[in-house]
């Protein structure tokens, strides 16, 4: 058997690939062989060294996957040998305040794998068996590393409580913006999507999806026309950016909804008082439960969410520094997969 | 019959007392004698020339009122000339998006009696017969007067929804605050209040609250004592200074809704982070809607909102400009009455 790859942040813009380790699973875990990889955003800020505090390098990244299982531990039942699989990568105590009343998936001692334990930019990764979660076998490997973010995205979706024929404005077309998009008309929403970005507008633009751009476009006339004057019944702010805010906000009808799913490390300056004039409600989501996986794992294999479309790439293992490279350099790029089959380990697996 | 008395703001920080006048009802209003009317927050914004582009003097204030039918207009049912009532202070165009959607309470053209149209600090007041809310006989009209703010408070505990046994926070102990604080009581929940000012703390102990003082006080031990480490359920911004938005975001469990209840005219910085970490949710709240008077109505009737205890005085109409300098100097004061009855008219009043 040759060796087996992984790839490790070691420092600051810096990726090292070296030995994985195959690492007998315990009781009640798996040992996976990850397929297929997705780089995300959250792992950019890594890579830039902006979370040093929270992950300790070297460090094994990637919590997009979809893989088969190569061994189980003691106690584990309903998995077997060579079955397709992707993990939610949530690790909760089960016993803070935040479990105790059923929101375990932002525990408050919560371990995110692929950040706080190691991730899946390896060939033999090993995982407790309660975080997987089974693929049909119709559904490409390729398609299934978009489960997280597509988990993501129905996860927003829900806790803004889209219903069919509502107006829908989703600030921000990174990934997580275009599946919310995707999800939203999917639920039988009307859909607007605004971006500065010509890129990302393009790439949104390909998949279907009515695109607004911030800087040519009259937004508010826009959404006056759009809406009859009624303004959007819930908006998406994406975008992490201060304008986004105020974009998310001004859309907004009387008693719409803002989902907040953008990261904005320090405080805003918020329009509160529109809160107030038209009651508006603000709702913070974050991460997904297991039945946001099972929806979008089966939005994908059904051929609602295109993963095809969303994927702008597909490169080795090995070539993981590179490709973190070239998503920092932007251009005409959605999402990057890591195909960790291609390298020589291939052989020597299962 | 001795002329009518009326108030009226007539420039910034000036009231002028002059005559009232009788407007005989059209079809579909009813000319009210007000009895007592209840000097608000909004009035000593208005007061301080604050809301001139909104109000424009000569102006008649008042929106917190009870008093007697006088006559009744064209096609009137169900109100008899002594009958004792207040004043749901909202006229909606019933056109707009909003009221269409059935949120007349926020019309996006609403007139609010006493601000945008004359208010109820005069002997004689003609409004449209929906905006009554009948009283039981039952009710001193000195503590039917709070039924309007009362009415506030039932509005924002009902948008947060506040259930039995919950532990929520209530940020500023104004009049607002503590009616907010008392019908969260009534609810069953678990209250505590949090007021910089001594005079505002001192008040609120009488009426039985647990108050916390923000400078003295370590409010994140005591929030993380009270609640176990979990944080509150929910909380009220009722303070209206950057400083409580944020007391009443870091005392919120996982999931907690902090309901919004002040009036913040400038963008404040808002940790959105928080929100995005905890999937909190921020809920705009603005007025009430009828079922919300008709229940502050019994609870102030029920004797479970003490109104005795919360009104601090009651001065004669003509006395209006001494009892907003009175406001304005602050001190041991929470709910100031004016009493429309104690004049000249009185005597020619029906």
């Amino acid at each position: 058997m040759t060796s087996l790859l992984a790839v490790r942040y070691t420092a600051a813009r810096t990726l090292t690939t070296g030995p994985a380790h195959s690492t007998p699973p315990g009781p009640g875990e798996v040992e996976l062989a990850p397929a297929y990889v997705g780089i995300c955003g959250t792992d950019l800020h890594i890579y830039h060294g902006d979370m040093d505090t929270r992950v300790h390098a070297p460090a094994v990244l990637g919590h997009e996957m979809s893989g088969r299982v190569i061994r189980v531990g003691a106690g584990v039942d309903g998995f077997t040998p060579g079955q397709a699989v992707t993990v939610m990568p949530l690790r909760y105590d089960g016993t803070c305040p935040a479990c105790q009343r059923g929101h375990q998936h932002i525990c408050q001692n919560l371990n995110f794998i692929g950040i706080d334990s190691p991730g899946a930019m390896q060939q033999r990764w090993t995982v407790p068996a309660d975080t997987l979660i089974p693929l049909p076998d119709s559904l490409p490997l390729q398609h299934a590393a978009l489960v997280e973010p597509t988990a993501v995205a129905v996860h927003d979706v829900t806790r803004a409580a889209i219903q069919e024929d509502e107006q829908v404005l989703v600030v921000g077309a990174g990934p997580v913006g275009v599946l919310i998009a995707l999800v939203a008309t999917a639920t039988g929403a009307q859909v607007r999507v605004v971006e500065p970005n010509a890129h990302r507008r393009r790439l949104a633009e390909a998949l279907g999806l009515s695109v607004w751009d911030p800087a040519a476009d009259d937004l508010p006339s826009l959404v006056h026309a759009w809406t009859g004057g009624a303004g959007a019944h819930a908006s998406f702010e994406v975008s992490g950016a201060q304008a986004g805010i105020a974009t998310a906000i001004d859309a907004l009808a009387v008693r719409g909804r803002l989902c907040l799913v953008a990261i904005h490390p320090t405080p805003r300056e918020v329009n509160l008082h529109r809160f107030f004039w038209r009651e508006l409600t603000l709702i913070g989501a974050r991460l997904y439960q297991r039945s946001d996986f099972e929806t979008a794992t089966q939005l994908i294999a059904n051929h609602v969410i295109p993963a095809e479309k969303l994927i702008s790439k597909i490169v080795p293992l090995s070539e993981t520094p590179a490709a973190f490279q070239a998503l920092e350099a932007g251009g005409d790029v959605m999402k990057i997969l890591i195909d960790c089959t291609s390298e020589p380990a291939k052989a020597g697996a299962a």
